[in-house]
């Protein structure tokens, strides 16, 4: 950990770019101060950002770039007309090894588009996906993919789950992790094809995963595996509507405690313990979908965050560059060979 | 609302059936004197119950029937086995016009298969829905389907946000409700073939909806829209999700006012505004979902609530009754025509 570490930060992506990812990278900088960073975008904008910093200044190089990926550029686009923009350039910044990773709040299409192109995908995986943590009752979960792809087979769901088994062994240091797929029931013959193939090939064959079947929407929040693998439809709305969620229940206790003279003293008195429970549900916590199956750590964070939150996402690429996440997936891959039966096969033994 | 009114109740369905039910019945009858109880089920282990209820027993007759379709019965099984079940000939009493509606807090997927097989579908309508109530920021919606159908097409979509819409506005009493389709994001382009096909006949047609487009998962419980219209897969994980992480969250608040002496002596001044919140996210205030599209009034109540949640399904069932739901959507059918373009027509409208 005492090594230098070098990450490219797309600077001008996010809601309120630059200042928003130059602050994060600050409080980042202060928490991990092993790490140098490579801040791509407008030299111009960001040089007195980085001057008034606190920490920043002395481990912060400036790369300046011309163009800047729009929050609503298509990615066909972006790819097309961002050759010159920070977010590109970030990213040829991690193939050209530069850089161990890049972080970025842009456009997540755009991000996930350029990333595809500008690093390639890992040997043996056919997509990436979107993952991230998930508060549950037991501590937290990963879950993937949040959005990558609306549409997944049997094997890409079998190779989420494998790169969700790594990334919990791995980087979040559960010795034996368990793996569900999330579905409308736990009975073998529930839900899409696509779903009871793909369970079939986890449950039949060598691979090193502790698979536990078919998972259901509460069982997410509860905690009751690991590792959650669905395709990125269901797992976009999974995760938007737990948040939603959320804040409506935070929002009905703050008019609970508002509505009263009496509640308003009882916020008084139980103000530190709710003060934690807002720290454990807090988003910018989980801030930082990893983009998994790329060959390179890329990192999206939410555009709408704070400091505090990019410092999150900021983390979350560090602990994926230090633990050599991609590494990892590669050597377990190397070590299983193709995981994924024939699609006959699997769908014979779905069925 | 002072004529009389018969409902079919299924009371051997259930985890803590008869007892359950009947006291649900029990607790309905209170709130709602214009109704009489058909009660299906075990005549001997019925009568007791009924006999020491409090307002039930001269509004309840009992009909006994021999079998019951237990939890884990597949749907072709229960259709085979159970025809003398009492879930199967409480439907039918609606069938024979003995009954306006049933309510039963058994099997799910057998009650859907014998209420379509039982009561056929309505007019125009290819598959029926799940729908129940969400709360919102703002209220509550009406959301579809929550788990009837595992894949939908842009027809079986199109009927869905008829019905919800005729739901909201009738029974819920909204003067021009707003209708919206689930996705990954809001733009025209996104998500599966099927959605962007629905979403383009929602547009284009002469249909009297006022389509809000796409919407996204905060945006259920923000309340955006007042319809939300999905596949069975999505909302059954959006529903589960939902009520995970509400759960998830009132134990970490749990956890908080037990945390410290302070806290335990806020939570004593805050109890009575915090009692508010837990009614207003009370999942008993919720139960009763609705199978819509069936030719006949069919609630379903979650099967591990109690005789509150169960009265709460019991007034679902009322409501739609009294305001004449299935009327209103083949009066709606019959005005507007088929409401679906030809596949092929959708897809170039979408494309």
């Amino acid at each position: 950990m005492s090594q230098k570490l070098v990450l490219a930060i797309d600077a001008m992506g996010g809601d309120a770019a630059p200042a928003m990812p130059v602050a994060g990278c600050d409080l980042a900088s202060e928490r991990f101060p092993f790490v140098e960073f490579l801040l791509f975008g407008d030299e111009a904008a960001l040089a007195p950002l980085v001057a008034k910093s606190k920490y920043l200044g002395a481990r912060a190089r400036i790369v300046h770039t011309p163009d800047v990926v729009s929050g609503d550029m298509k990615p066909s686009v972006a790819l097309r007309a961002g050759r010159k923009s920070s977010m590109r350039l970030a990213i040829d910044a991690v193939k050209d090894g530069l850089s161990a990773g890049v972080v970025s709040a842009g456009n997540t299409g755009a991000l996930m588009a350029m990333a595809k192109i500008g690093l390639r995908m890992l040997p043996g995986i056919d997509r990436p996906a979107i993952a991230s943590f998930f508060p549950t009752s037991r501590g937290e979960s990963v879950m993937l993919d949040l959005g990558a792809n609306v549409e997944c087979d049997a094997n890409n769901l079998v190779q989420f789950a494998l790169m969700g088994e790594v990334f919990a062994r791995h980087v979040l240091g559960l010795p034996n992790p368990s793996v569900g797929l999330l579905n409308v029931g736990s009975e073998d013959m529930k839900g899409h094809e696509e779903l009871r193939a793909a369970a079939a090939i986890l449950r039949d064959t060598h691979l090193p995963i502790r698979f536990h079947g078919f998972v259901e929407g509460d069982d997410v929040p509860a905690g009751t595996v690991d590792v959650v693998v669905t395709d990125g439809f269901t797992g976009n709305v999974a995760l938007k509507i737990a948040e939603g969620t959320a804040k409506l229940y935070s929002g009905f206790l703050k008019g609970a405690f508002a509505s009263s003279f009496l509640a308003k003293i009882g916020y008084v008195f139980a103000k530190s313990a709710l003060a934690k429970v807002r720290l454990r549900t807090d988003p910018r916590r989980y801030n930082g979908a990893m983009f998994v199956g790329v060959n390179g750590i890329v990192v999206k964070s939410h555009g709408g965050t704070d400091a505090l939150g990019f410092a999150n996402a900021v983390g979350v690429a560090i602990d994926m560059v230090t633990h050599g996440f991609n590494d990892k997936i590669k050597a377990e891959l190397a070590h299983i060979g193709t995981p994924v039966e024939p699609p006959a096969q699997a769908a014979a033994a779905a069925g």
